[in-house]
């Protein structure tokens, strides 16, 4: 392949660079973005490496689309608005047609997240990416993991589950799963291979949460983060989670077992647990799914799997 | 060993997080910073993967210290003030002795360059850095490579080679080299481990400078980046290259043949190459090394070897 890494980089990537808040994209030293005015900035890396965060036979378009959604899903849990991103790609071979899916997976990523990108570094060796992601709230407005208090619901968007019931199809792990209904089939691998950051939340979540995380290690690992963070505990009651219809629908025929275990200890989803007052009103497509309480750690009533996170050097990985 | 992700990251890294710009550093979905109104954010990220841009046996201060000190000179090259960084490290192993040493390098390079360390995310895999650096500048006052004219002065800070010579050393390559005095030998091998992006000449680049780059992979290929953005062509005049007493000193035993190869051709000085009007003096510690014409490329009269750039899946790669 005569292609040198400038074409490469040029002919795939820089073509994303453009964006409103970008003066200066792909092809200097250093991009140059604008920031507005009486807000913060906001960044966040998160890399996934082949073998570990995703298989090694895995579409390049999904690769490019699970490591940005998992990425800009951070700004999401920090109630920020996409900025720009940047992309540190490492790939053992030039292959034209890898890159040629990959490009379309960054570009689907792109336009679903909002983050054009604006830099790049592409490098030859065992394939990996480190997504940067950057963006921007009103001056003290962005949430942490830290806000909770004692007596406050904890609420959390979407569907729960979805993407580790992908995985497991993917995998060929659950007979119930291949039994499905193939659009709920679809919907499942894509809640796997392409997470959406909950970017339509952020200013809802600005005027009203007081602590929020994404659900990317599970949600028991992540509401216990979330706890520690606020130095509370968290109570979630089984009977509330949100489940798709394609795990809890009457005519599927996944057992409730499997669903609550996806939708506890699966990671991937990407939705966003946050707590509020209990007097606030949610919108459609969030659910009160627990209580905060005085003490520490996660309480599952009903549920005896684990709860602890995942370990990157220990078991399956996230962040 | 008995530490997770999450010991590791905070034990190591999260106490270099600190900085008067950093409201909340390593340990959420993301980190926070202010960016001074009336200016602009700079983002550049930089990859080095072990075996492509350090040998296997490079010591873990090492490591860290060239990577940050790599990405850092993309801001100092758009004549940007650093702002902070965040780190993606992929680690074969879990080692408390590898992560005692990259952190004190990262000790060094983050005190070195302004950039306290934001955010990071610690991956199993093989051995890589992605660092993303953050800067700021006054709005329109940043330099890119495209801003230099038709007769103007070439210059660059510093001394060339000497990173290129350290190599050398280091790999057993040059008889004359060995030969040099101590302090010499550690100077060219700290040049090459140790690169010092050239922050303090941002204020005077913003505003004197017309076009800049660091000297990455190579004085010719890099000025050749920006005769080619600029729309002009540059000449450099061999007699005028700065060099170290290592390796240009009457009692250095270093040939001259050896000297402007790895002064011209060497990647790795991290020095910055810009332009000025002819009518700008120079400060101490910069030097004319030749004059922009109407024209393309990179014309060095008496040098006869390679001018193109390193090739990321060709050569030996850098940025």
């Amino acid at each position: 392949m005569a292609s040198s890494e400038f074409d490469l980089i040029y002919r795939y990537l820089a073509s994303y660079g453009a964006g409103p808040m970008v003066r200066l994209g792909v092809g200097d030293d250093a991009a140059v973005l604008q920031v507005p005015s009486g807000h913060e900035l906001l960044v966040s890396t998160d890399t996934q490496v082949e073998g570990r965060h995703f298989p090694a036979d895995t579409f390049p378009e999904y690769i490019a689309t699970r490591a940005v959604g998992a990425a800009a899903s951070d700004l999401a849990a920090m109630a920020a608005t996409p900025l720009a991103m940047t992309l540190a790609l490492t790939l053992p071979e030039p292959d034209e047609l890898w890159m040629h899916g990959f490009s379309q997976g960054l570009a689907r990523a792109v336009s679903a997240t909002g983050l054009p990108l604006v830099g790049g570094d592409l490098t030859r060796g065992p394939l990996a990416l480190s997504v940067t992601v950057l963006g921007y709230a009103p001056v003290g407005r962005c949430l942490t993991r830290g806000g909770a208090s004692v007596g406050e619901h904890v609420c959390v968007t979407g569907t729960l589950g979805d993407a580790a019931a992908g995985l497991a199809l993917l995998q060929g792990q659950n007979e119930a799963l291949r039994e499905l209904p193939d659009t709920w089939q679809e919907m499942l691998e894509s809640r796997f291979y392409r997470p959406t950051a909950r970017f339509e939340w952020v200013p809802w979540l600005q005027d009203n949460a007081t602590a929020c995380i994404d659900v990317s290690d599970g949600l028991l690992a992540d509401v216990n983060h979330l706890a520690s963070a606020s130095g509370i505990g968290c109570r979630i009651n089984v009977e509330q989670l949100p489940l798709s219809p394609a795990l809890a629908a009457a005519e599927s025929g996944v057992s409730r077992a499997d669903a609550l275990k996806w939708a506890l200890t699966g990671g991937d989803d990407y939705e966003l647990v946050f707590t509020v007052p209990v007097d606030i009103d949610l919108p459609p497509g969030a659910t009160v799914i627990g209580q905060t309480f005085d003490g520490d750690g996660v309480d599952c009533p009903g549920f005896d799997g684990h709860s602890h996170g995942y370990d990157h050097f220990g078991g399956r990985e996230h962040d």
